[in-house]
């Protein structure tokens, strides 16, 4: 998916809503466990519930990596429920990779050529080797890693260094440079409130993707503040609060009103930045 | 295995040298291809024909995720077979992961509870809590990067700080809060050469997994002269060099070969620091 596509996805269905598919067999509801295939069956109830509300999925490979070989089909035939029978939906790949060049072409590979999502999270610690095998495929996404919304986000991407620049400044300066704002995004947490404003400096028209609203408990109006750009420029993700906002047989009505009240909210703050 | 158990193999095996397992379809003797599992089926026969050479094993998951469901089985099979066939082999997952808390929970289960590696590689770029989540295992083992052997680690891993201390450094000195020599080791790059001193200063005790030798080009003897420490101290990688030796029915006697030449000059290093 390009740009413009995305772009026209938010305006047409007044959202920027991503919803993070973690799904954790310890925390689904018990009756899908008689399920053949519990965790797709709980994300297949999920996306028929939320799909009206969102633009985006966003699976969390670690959820089903840990379920072995069951979890890895879980995950394919999760990709490929959505591409069919959702294709406006974005896909994106929670995997924070990043390895020597030969090994992250073997990545890019499997999650663009075998999984065929729309983009993958990349770790930026190894520069730009790591980063630039995703890079060569049209329509497709690097989410490069910025300022991220946990804690430990302070012990590193924080640091200044002799010119008074933080790291996650000079991941986005630095990464500009491999790639530009139709296939490079960034994560940056809406926990990091006001960083907003210095990171539109950098990157003014560039995507972000916000995770840390709902469980992690940042702000979305604070994020809109300070985030939001001309065409929306924003992808704010939540999980836990819409996949598990029930834990019995009516999960996926609820989860369908949490992530309505969720666009709902959205819709109020792309008006107010006149983009609908 | 803890470390005591690690340094015994090294002296009664007179090795450090660690077995890359970078399997690739597209890279393994065509003959191969024919086997039920022809990943799995390498890597046996690579792990049968080196395992006297070697004390570790480091199978790098971007190439059994890019095979996707036969990848994973083949990489569950290899490490079960190692466990149960040559249980002195120290077992490496490199993964080089990391995510928030909860997630990296995922992650610690999947390669300490459901697989049972002794090590997983974690990137460091999120700091503290998507770290401590894998240190919580007994005889198991974190293995940060620090200074990688690639070009784009120039990029941000030697950026100074206002104190002029390099990134890299940084992640060794914060790190060593989380967790000490018993349950972290460190990442660096072969190609790093002289840095290895400088490192040393900082993580005099630790394990180095040192990959780097071979197909990228770094020297074993410039590791050892810098790197080395009283109970050896080092875990160095070959993978390509190894494993892709012979790409005819030959291979495996062609990576025994290899394994055998890179161990006898291990042999010399640890006789040479006084070590054997």
């Amino acid at each position: 998916m390009n740009k413009q596509q995305l772009t026209e996805n938010i305006k047409r269905k007044k959202t920027f809503l991503c919803v993070g598919l973690d799904t954790d067999l310890k925390k689904i509801p018990e009756h899908l466990l008689k399920e053949e295939d519990p965790m797709f069956a709980f994300n297949k109830a999920i996306i028929d519930a939320t799909a009206d509300y969102c633009i985006a999925y966003k699976p969390n490979l670690a959820f089903y990596e840990s379920a072995g070989l069951q979890g890895w089909q879980a995950f394919e035939k999760t990709v490929r429920y959505i591409r069919e029978d959702y294709p406006d939906q974005f896909i994106i790949a929670d995997a924070k990779r990043g390895d020597i060049g030969n090994t992250s072409m073997m990545y890019a590979r499997t999650f663009f050529e075998e999984l065929d999502v729309d983009a993958v999270t990349v770790a930026p610690y190894m520069g730009e080797d790591s980063v630039t095998p995703f890079l060569g495929y049209q329509d497709k996404w690097v989410i490069l890693l910025a300022l991220t919304s946990n804690k430990g986000s302070n012990d590193f991407q924080l640091v200044k260094d002799e010119q008074g620049e933080m790291l996650f400044e000079k991941v986005l300066r630095t990464s500009r440079r491999w790639a530009d704002d139709s296939n490079m995004m960034y994560v940056v947490g809406a926990t990091q409130g006001k960083m907003f404003t210095e990171i539109r400096k950098i990157v003014p028209d560039h995507f972000l993707l916000v995770p840390g609203i709902g469980a992690q408990g940042g702000s979305l109006s604070e994020v809109c503040i300070y985030g939001i750009n001309k065409s929306c420029g924003l992808i704010v993700n939540s999980s836990r609060a819409i996949i598990y906002a029930d834990k019995t047989e009516n999960f996926a009505q609820a989860a369908k009103e949490e992530a309505r009240r969720v666009q709902s909210e959205m819709a109020a703050e792309l008006a107010k930045a006149g983009i609908v």
